[in-house]
């Protein structure tokens, strides 16, 4: 069945039909130069200009039923005070709290929704589009600013800014535990000839439990009941990093460690040229660099990889300086909402060619010290990562995370999905049918809210189909270009006081500058004697064999 | 003798004439609403362009000599780190370290330069252009954002905002000490039928040492050592406020009861017409609302008095949210320095009429209680502040400030005086008689410093001639226009998703719009039987005796 595209609206619908259309017209404008500036500075803007800019009037610090910092009750009314204009440990958001729409008696029982996230008859559906890759590097970079508060999940623990805290910490004091304070270098060690972070765990053999964390790691974060509750084998391999939760999966850990290596390569290379400089400075250095070319790859592949698009973003900090987006960044539960890609993730794992339950690759650094950091990103990027949108979240994720989520939503009071879409400016849908084509979707949709208008946002976000070509739905998309673009072109390695050459140095600038994609950096941090891998979000570059 | 104006700059001297003459064509302008806003936006943007706008590069941290947080030595090399960009606690920098300038055996010794600021025969210079109200209310305003840290000089207290942090504290746990939670006041005592802040020492008759700080304010700050040392009759009417310095002197004080009274009064206006309010709203509102209020006075009677123009610059929110300028605040040393006006402070006030130390007025709040609110703003208004410049500091304060702040800036190894000129697009300096036209000034620099290439950033900024009909000197005036306009129009209550009627109320919107003058918020907190006070910065219209 198709889905009736009547509500997409006229001037979206345009605007789509130009960027994946007339091929030869991009390739054109996206190869002169000065056009390229051009098209890229409107497209960013556009997409950010959809809804207004920061400071976003109102954070969840409304929704407390007490003063922060005391016990005195307070109404919950919405308004703007100045604590919550300026305390961002409280989590912002696009629109305010809509307790009539959640209040409804017509909102359906959040535990009975996971069906609406389980398989269907336990099938999977995988991308067309993306390799696994894709989502352990969503999941991997999004954690280092979507930071929900596990003690307050109006609050949250984010630095509100791509600083690669799940590499160096949240806090200088983790940085220091972090750092080697020998010639700018992440604490390492070599197993198997390649580099890893150090162990956390003592794991000596006077150690029944295998529980005893290392002296120099004690401060670095309180562990996560998940970690403490791993067999005394899995602990044995846990790795120092930056957060607690660096350790989750495989894939956050295979990233980690590139980035490790790429921070420990890059020291070396200053050290070379600029021998006069300390252990202080070739870290700054190295760390700046780092975080820019992590966000080039962040906008230059990983965002063109989700578009559907002839032409492709570009970093280009100086184009923006003037505009009104530019302000201090805020992380939104919009923002948050629109990054729960649980769907994204299979049941099994192909590992050394064999079929694995994911569970397994939770907390299995050994997976990874067996394959080699080449060799597990070569067959993550031969597999496929699963399609997002409802029917197809792993069932261990459903109860742990799809359903939390519709609950969360409510305790914030979340406009409806329809009011999201009229703030996105797409027209408000008036029929199940102009969400998706799938027609289990729609009658399970109808059967939970009975009208379009008691969709809520978390369900809507998921419940549409994903573009031609693309790997998310409409909405998603649309709430990633806002606060992606607006907070990633806001960092402050991207001034144009502070991007230039005095501050990454000549060294760093080239690096930034001729690193275009992940697996060029993959290929240099792999010891010399092996096969170099493919390394793409792009499943379609892995089915053509474009990278042998 | 006469200032040689060879070095004042073609455009520098080209706009000055321009904004001091032809007043008839900037009446019109100003009463022309569109040119007005034009010429409003045209003439902040051209004051604070001048430099480049923030993030500034170098924060004060490349000058620890151990990296902050660890004792691990460093280099003092100065580049650019995350560290550095993200952590406002070190005080932000225009132009980087000089450490050849500052090592220069060229630089005269710096107590010796306490006779370029002590007085002349003990002769003091008073202000043709301000009321002795102009230094108290400067002192109090920077106070609440320019706050070097006592225990580490390189670092400041400051929130970095007009929050109006000493009369509602620094942080939101001050505050709760301070708020009565009833009806959104501040706690208040009334004496002789006015309203003033609690006391803070108890006083209790067992007390035999006076000292003994009120239960409820133990944790307001930490007291200064001056506050420690003052007498127990001292010691019984400070007040409890917002930061440890806020008793320091009656002008400081006035200005914080005038707020107390206003938040108050504004908190029973909104509760007569929002009955539904909850305590919190009304507090939060009423800050706000006086937030606002004070910033609109800082520009629109503040900036004005201090400028000589014939325009008057006003707040106009909506003007500048396209401007590169417009960034996260970062006070830096530079407008912490030009802001050190130790100079006009007189050694004597009139108290009820007659010649007082003006060190009898530190930490002296039974002045301002015997004469009242609207009798000491009268009083303090009749009379002339000194002028700010050289040879102008009363004894006490040459020791206590001017030596220190000369040493702070070699610590900080700030560039010269002609780089700042530079810097800010006045032309390098080649002769003292280009700096001040009195020839003891021309002398003593002579003296001091044998060059001017040698002069320091500090003794430069004060050196230079007050500008006719203006309070300051020229490169003075030009760094606070810097930093003044691009800090308080950023502010987050004026962002144009929040500076409306639904943050404020129509209420609060009302006040906003129609106070225009500290005159009137004094008027408006004053017992109705006293007689109105004269409350201006202006001399020539107490003279003039406009306000009779």
């Amino acid at each position: 069945m198709v889905r009736d595209t009547s509500k997409d609206g006229f001037k979206n619908k345009l605007t789509t039909y130009a960027l994946t259309h007339f091929k030869g017209l991009w390739h054109f404008v996206q190869n002169t130069p000065l056009l390229e500036k051009w098209a890229n500075k409107f497209l960013i803007n556009n997409a950010i200009y959809k809804v207004p800019t920061r400071p976003l009037p109102y954070s969840m610090m409304t929704l407390e039923p007490t003063i922060p910092g005391t016990d005195i009750a307070k109404k919950t009314d919405t308004y703007t005070s100045w604590d919550s204009l300026c305390d961002r440990t409280y989590t912002g958001r696009h629109l305010p709290p809509d307790p009539t729409f959640n209040q409804s008696e017509v909102l359906p029982n959040s535990k009975d929704l996971a069906d609406l996230f389980r398989k269907r008859n336990g099938e999977t559906i995988l991308s067309e589009k993306s390799t696994l890759l894709f989502p352990y590097w969503v999941q991997w970079f999004t954690d280092g600013f979507l930071r929900t508060d596990p003690n307050n999940r109006l609050k949250n623990t984010s630095n509100h800014e791509i600083d690669l805290s799940n590499v160096y910490g949240l806090t200088p004091k983790v940085t220091h535990l972090l750092r080697a304070f020998q010639g700018g270098k992440l604490k390492s060690q070599l197993i198997n000839g390649e580099e890893y972070p150090p162990f956390y765990y003592e794991y000596t053999d006077e150690d029944p439990d295998k529980d005893i964390i290392k002296e120099e790691f004690k401060d670095l974060y309180k562990r996560l009941g998940a970690e403490s509750r791993q067999t005394a084998e899995r602990k044995a391999t846990i790795f120092a990093m930056g957060v607690e939760r660096a350790n989750i999966q495989i894939g956050y850990v295979m990233l980690n460690v590139m980035c490790l290596r790429e921070h420990n390569r890059i020291c070396e290379l200053l050290a070379k040229t600029y021998s006069s400089w300390d252990d202080e400075r070739l870290f700054q250095t190295a760390r700046n660099i780092l975080i820019v070319t992590i966000m080039k790859i962040v906008v230059e592949e990983y965002v063109n990889h989700i578009t559907p698009y002839h032409f492709n973003f570009k970093v280009d900090p100086s184009a923006f300086t003037r505009e009104k987006w530019y302000r201090r960044n805020w992380m939104s539960i919009e923002f948050d909402f629109v990054y729960r890609w649980h769907s994204a993730l299979p049941d099994t794992l192909l590992y050394k060619g064999k079929s694995m339950p994911i569970q397994e690759s939770l907390w299995g650094n050994q997976l990874l010290i067996n394959q080699g950091l080449g060799g597990l990103f070569h067959e993550t990027c031969q597999q496929s990562g699963t399609r997002i949108g409802l029917f197809n979240t792993p069932d261990f994720l459903v109860e742990a995370t799809e359903v939390p989520s519709i609950k969360l939503g409510r305790r914030m009071q979340l406009a409806s999905y329809n009011d999201y879409r009229e703030m996105c400016q797409f027209p408000r849908v008036t029929d199940f049918d102009q969400i998706s084509g799938d027609e289990a979707v729609q009658k399970s949709l109808r059967a939970f809210y009975g009208s379009v208008d008691n969709i809520e946002f978390y369900t809507g976000l998921y419940a549409e189909d994903v573009r031609p070509n693309s790997a998310i739905g409409p909405l998603v998309g649309r709430l990633i270009g806002i606060d992606a673009f607006s907070q990633v072109l806001t960092n402050p390695l991207l001034a144009d006081t502070v991007f230039n050459k005095d501050t990454f140095s000549p060294v760093g600038w080239e690096i930034i500058h001729e690193t275009n994609s992940l697996q060029e950096i993959v290929h240099r941090n792999i010891p010399a004697a092996q096969q170099l891998p493919t390394v793409t979000f792009d499943r379609k570059q892995v089915i053509e064999n474009k990278f042998p």
